[in-house]
């Protein structure tokens, strides 16, 4: 049985504990908080009553040191540096939930979250936990950048169409359509439930952080700059991330090629499902499980290539995708834990 | 043309500005806040865009007693005593649509409050502003105590029933169903759109507000103490309120009294409508309107009446009965400015 | 391995081959359909995608008499009665997960739902399925009659205090509270997004088929006659139902007691949670889950007991009872395949 | 006094008698039906109850040609047609809400209704109904084609940028999202509550019927054939469509004259809002009202100018501005009847 932390109380921490509480072989031993000192974790969510015996605790790095395996950072960017820098020569893995790793300049880093990252020499060495792009990576890494939850939607079906170069690489449209856990659980007027429900709205149009985080893995993929326009949305709904994506299929390639690598790409994946010609997906088919589906529509009259993504933010696009990695890390099955379908209706 | 100021700038503020461009008789001139001051009332309320040239200023009792005929006060309870002290010798009219001159018994409010009432005094002279009981006493008042919403929902069906002596005045349960607009605009856990959407729960389960506020009209409708149990619930709606109310038909009474005396009652009424044999009232069929709904049913089996209210919370359970109490303060036409039908669906 | 069918296409056979997905001893063979015959059972549910193999057939007894160890029969009421007398001979057990096998009274039932009953002789050997209740003779039975949604909230907090007394068992009132899934799959204006969202009403008041099937069940727990009244209403939301019951404490009774008599009962039970002082449930606190929450509040002065409980109908109130009555038929853990929390939020 | 007859009883016919109710010129007559033949209008819409004295009757052209003015019909493709060659020669004007006059190339009819346009000479004639671009032709008019609700949303911000010649006529990518009442009121699997709720999904992608619609008067206004895709996607709320659209600015062309065009072209506009720089529109502000919201930004890196426009698709998208329509038509205010703000929250 391993034993694992979790820093940081909000929806993420605990979707973790949510999913662990079906894990076999991975035990949530301790979880830190700021706010919820003192109270037992099923009186800050009482949905896990009678699945732990918890207490939020302050924050202790020499117990945890000596008592996890593993460690989730499950906190504001800015905040998991340092701690990945106290934990990391203890031996404890960490696998950061926020944005502090994802990004490989710094440049950047500073420019989007408007703080100097305290640690630049770390981003060489962290991974970007996308399992099914950098699984041999994560196996063999101690220190995992998981995805934010929109890059996840868009860089899963666009990377293996990069990689075989058969999309133009400028001119890409990612009109993202989100829940509004994504947004946290902290109560604010963007997330008041009257300001939310009954409405959708763009929001960071043109200066969402997650714009540069899928911009950096769609270059990787194309091995060019990629240019590529983000634009976030805001949908009454708890859970799920729908992701529409325009792009061009190069001059002369066959529109037939674009479902075949996918399919190659991701017969294989537990999580990954290549949805039959004609059905285009529908984030319900997903909501609470670690699953993705991708929906191709080829438009003949335009050369377009229109990619359809869904997931579950909180899981696929966070608490799931990042026991995905801490299993590759602690060499356990990659679907224990995660194994649930979405739940339908 | 009457000119009007509100006092306060949440959601009851905004229902306020949003029904009074629509009446031709009442200008609201002015706008006071607090965290809001110096800003465009359509920058705080982007949907008043081109309806209002308004700015929210601090407060300037001189200018508002200069200025106005009448005033809402649209604040949390206990804010409004000390206003109405000062603007009422002005001639300034007042309707507070917060609870500081709802209860008679300045006991009852401090109980339920937690604070000091600072002019039990005025009570007195203060109307229960529900027009289709207190019509005259409204028309000649000069400081009207704006219902709670509940109440709205509550009082209307039982009254005249009450009033009749049909029902036993003992074992009431009003069990209540609200939209989550009613708790106001400040961001709150509880009003989270996450924490709220796709839920249903009870809250303040005897101990709620309205409970004292719904059991001091009935009383003095059935001349004696009534015994009434109150429970809300929030449902994940933005506005609404359904109120299920379950009576005991005094003994020997004939059933079908029920429906003459209501229907008696209400013919006339603009704002409330008798739904026929066999209809219970929806919350959407009133949606952003003044209007009430009232459904009868009798279970012979157990000699209960079980009467269904529906109302919305923002209109005629705040800002639409305002403004009725408005234009019968002013000797207006009482349903100016509030003609509009629900929007369905 | 043992080998079940199901006999239905709707929500709940869909929500059974969810839980069934994560059982390791039952595995679903066969699903008959009328509509959706040589459909795959992923082409009809997509989000079932690449967890089944199973195509959509139509009925054919001979096949499932031999290669099922039990039957699910998620049908309309009427026509379970026929399938039960054809495969409990051949040793098939059968759990309804319709009405057929609920009310002991025949006559009941067919004023209720307006059919003659076709084998009244197999009322009394079916096995009302609470498994919290009557676990002993589930275990040993082959015709088990999976309770209503409704009367799951509605029981499971009542029986315990009906049985031993603390209650009066007059004047009960139940206001539940649905989501709704529970009106099935089937398109109809009463469930139609548009007619439903953003509103609450109250339907089937005094009418509603649940009302007698609860009755049964309070009135076996009382050896007398409950004098009860049920209302159900419609919440905008997907699953759940929370179910406001108001009783009047037994003269003389302490109060402590209800607390004390339900903590007892229900300490042992994985399912059923009775929540702290206090905290009252909230449906989505068991979101998708198998769980029942209990909540208490004594109202002193009008000596009332207020009981809340809530449940996810789909699952407690349908295809996780089922499950959870399968287990005990089949002498396997009672809550294999039924771990899962609620999703939250 | 006009007096004014709807085919159809649908929900755009509801929100013309909801509207029309608040207008003091026009006195809807008749309402024609086929499934409420001989109900009163209020038992199939109680929200209109103590509004309208009307019954629902069997079409009867004769009654009609010789009591109405104008009439709305409100009805599915196919049927309008007919209905106008009748009505028209004895004087009475059309306000056609459905598909039959919209496309001035009936073989482009065919190819996406998928039946034969019965009169395309009449094509000629009708009057694409957007008053803020054809306001002189519809006010000679006696047949008008009220637009789609999806184009209503693309067009208004893309034609005077077009007329200009600011933008790429190539390449647009229009990505809408709608509540779920332009689906219509007849109960369907893909309106069903259960199936839409808490989900959000792409349909018709590359197919949708608004496509062609758009592109005709797109390529009106550019003077060439504009190359344009549409996505539509179901949004669970009511009412509101929020369209994002991608667009390339002209090589050479000053940013700035894309707000200059907007804010001169709708400066006079009572129903368009052109919102201030860094505010984009948000359905809610025009829920319920006849007002279209649009938002400009331009993204320096990519050259992009991107267009969000927000309307309720049943007033500015439908009913609303059909009304808007007759006002013309009949020479009346242009926004009698029309005036109401939108519904926040």
């Amino acid at each position: 049985m391993f034993k694992v932390g979790i820093v940081g109380d909000g929806y993420t921490a605990a979707d973790l504990l949510r999913l662990l509480a079906g894990h076999d072989e991975v035990d949530p031993v301790m979880i830190f908080s700021t706010e919820n000192i003192g109270k037992r974790i099923d009186e800050v969510y009482p949905h896990l009553t009678g699945f732990y015996d918890l207490k939020c605790q302050a924050s202790d790095w020499e117990l945890m040191k000596k008592e996890c395996d593993a460690v989730f950072l499950a906190l504001p960017h800015g905040l998991s540096v340092p701690i990945a820098m106290e934990l990391l020569p203890a031996g404890v893995r960490c696998i950061d939930l926020g944005a502090d790793f994802r990004l490989k300049d710094a440049g950047l880093y500073e420019r989007y979250y408007e703080i100097t990252h305290a640690a630049p020499q770390m981003l060489e060495e962290a991974v970007y936990g996308l399992p099914e792009i950098y699984r041999e990576k994560i196996c063999k890494s101690r220190l995992v950048a998981n995805p934010g939850c929109y890059p996840t939607g868009a860089i899963l079906p666009l990377v293996p169409l990069l990689e075989a170069g058969v999309l133009e690489s400028q001119g890409i449209i990612v009109d993202s359509k989100s829940g509004v856990s994504g947004a946290g659980k902290t109560p604010k007027t963007s997330s008041h439930f009257c300001e939310v429900n009954e409405g959708i709205r763009a929001y960071g149009v043109g200066t969402h952080r997650h714009g540069p985080e899928i911009a950096q893995e769609l270059s990787l993929a194309a091995r060019q700059k990629v240019e590529m326009l983000f634009t976030p949305h805001l949908v009454p709904m708890n859970r799920g991330i729908l992701t529409t994506i325009y792009t061009r299929l190069r001059s002369g390639v066959d529109p037939a090629r674009v479902r075949t690598i996918l399919e190659n790409k991701y017969r294989e994946e537990y999580f990954v499902r290549v949805l039959p010609e004609g059905v285009m997906p529908y984030t319900k088919w997903v909501y609470g499980s670690n699953l993705l589906d991708i929906g191709i529509h080829y438009d003949e009259a335009s050369g377009r290539v229109i990619l359809v993504s869904a997931l579950d933010n909180l899981v696929k696009g966070a608490s799931g995708q990042a026991i995905q990695n801490l299993n590759l890390m602690l060499g356990l099955e990659e679907n224990k834990g995660l194994k649930a379908l979405g739940i339908y209706p």
